[in-house]
């Protein structure tokens, strides 16, 4: 198998070399990542400036065994987590995305449960997969701490992968896997929850008195009780595996 | 009636002045629109950086007569079209969503059919409309070129709106607005056309002969023979009104 690799922290961090680690097991990994932060930049794809992408040199990167390095290409660009899928389909892999088995996103370090969705980069860059008709999960966990402790997590990323792709897939689905800090009681399929951010800016002066807004908020879950969503799995101490579509029609509506 | 713009181009095209010129016609108008062009920038939120937010003094604006003035306040800010929707909610709406009758976004220059629209910052802005409760229409039409003529699309707009807001409106629902460039033939309701970017990424080395990376490409439709696509209606001299949703559970698979 060939899985492509990205997130939207960013080159380096714990939930994508642990993601790297696991999936050597399954094929050859090529992991582009942008060269730093890209949190809440949803499906945001750079048309306005050009963009850099170089190859990293992993000889001296201790997350990986050598044996996971024989496995592995890696590379970082200046773009976003959609600008990763769309460079490495068009630069790696000659615009060609049947060349491409599964790309997975994440491991995000933080929430992207409920409406999170919409915003999240980890997400985005698995919209942009379905674009490409490639399989597509994206993979978070509720903590924004690093280092973390994922031990429990990591039996299952193999597990509901390898679950996930035996499942039959149709154009622009992908999945939205969320997982709550340990122990873990099993598996959940949910629905996205009902919930919105309240008390989300916050006005601050710059130094010449002018004012600035900060992006802050509280996240509010409008459907506590109900037990099919995201939101209630991950405070159940469930594996949240919501199906996704990037087909945005209300078909209901037709 | 209370209706808040913003738009995905910036303060002062075209379309954001000819939307809000009609949207006068329903009640009083608040445009908080970016500073500069935020295009395909998705439901991207500011989270790493503050934002400026101004009123614009509207006296030498020549777009809007002054009777037209006198249902208009006007800003604009340095976020993105997600980050206008919010600041809007929060600084001048008391994070009150009830307080905001109708949310209208564009007119965007360019397409949002088919897969374009989980890229479009126009697009964004509505679904940020959605998490909060709040009615959202998003405009666009189907030219770059600016001025363009927008005399066969104006009349639409606001019958267009009116009866929608007249039909149910759902939990997180929307609707994505295309027009062709004239004459019309009339009204679709569609849903989003299957179809994809490709050669989308073009290499050309800078002055230091290291590579960088454009974005760019060709669109295709996966399905040019459906006729109850977005991109049919577009083709074919219809307005389409694609209903869509930012609930992104593929509920076929639960």
């Amino acid at each position: 198998m060939e899985i492509l690799i990205t997130n939207d922290d960013g080159w380096g961090v714990q939930g994508l070399m642990v993601l790297a680690r696991h999936m050597t097991r399954l094929g050859h990994v090529t992991i582009v990542a942008p060269d730093g932060p890209r949190s809440s930049m949803s499906n945001s794809i750079s048309l306005t400036k050009p963009m850099t992408m170089e190859k990293v040199d992993l000889s001296d990167c201790a997350d990986f065994s050598d044996e996971e390095k024989k496995h592995i290409d890696a590379y970082i660009t200046s773009g976003t987590p959609s600008d990763c899928v769309k460079l490495a389909l068009n630069v790696l892999f000659g615009d060609d995305p049947s060349r491409i088995d599964l790309l997975v996103s994440g491991i995000n370090h933080g929430s992207n449960a409920s409406i999170n969705v919409v915003y999240s980069g980890t997400m985005g860059a698995c919209f942009t997969g379905c674009e490409h008709g490639i399989k597509a999960i994206g993979f978070s966990i509720y903590t924004h701490e690093q280092p973390t402790d994922m031990s429990h997590f990591e039996p299952y990323i193999l597990e509901l992968t390898r679950h996930l792709l035996d499942e039959p897939w149709s154009p622009l689905q992908c999945y939205n896997i969320n997982a709550p800090l340990g122990p873990l009681k099993g598996v959940k399929w949910t629905r996205q929850c009902h919930g919105h951010w309240e008390k989300e800016i916050e006005k601050r002066a710059d130094e010449n008195g002018k004012p600035l807004y900060w992006m802050t908020g509280t996240f509010v879950n409008e459907e506590p009780e109900s037990e099919d969503t995201d939101e209630w799995a991950v405070a159940n101490g469930y594996v949240s595996v919501q199906p996704c579509t990037a087909d945005m029609t209300r078909y209901e509506s037709l």
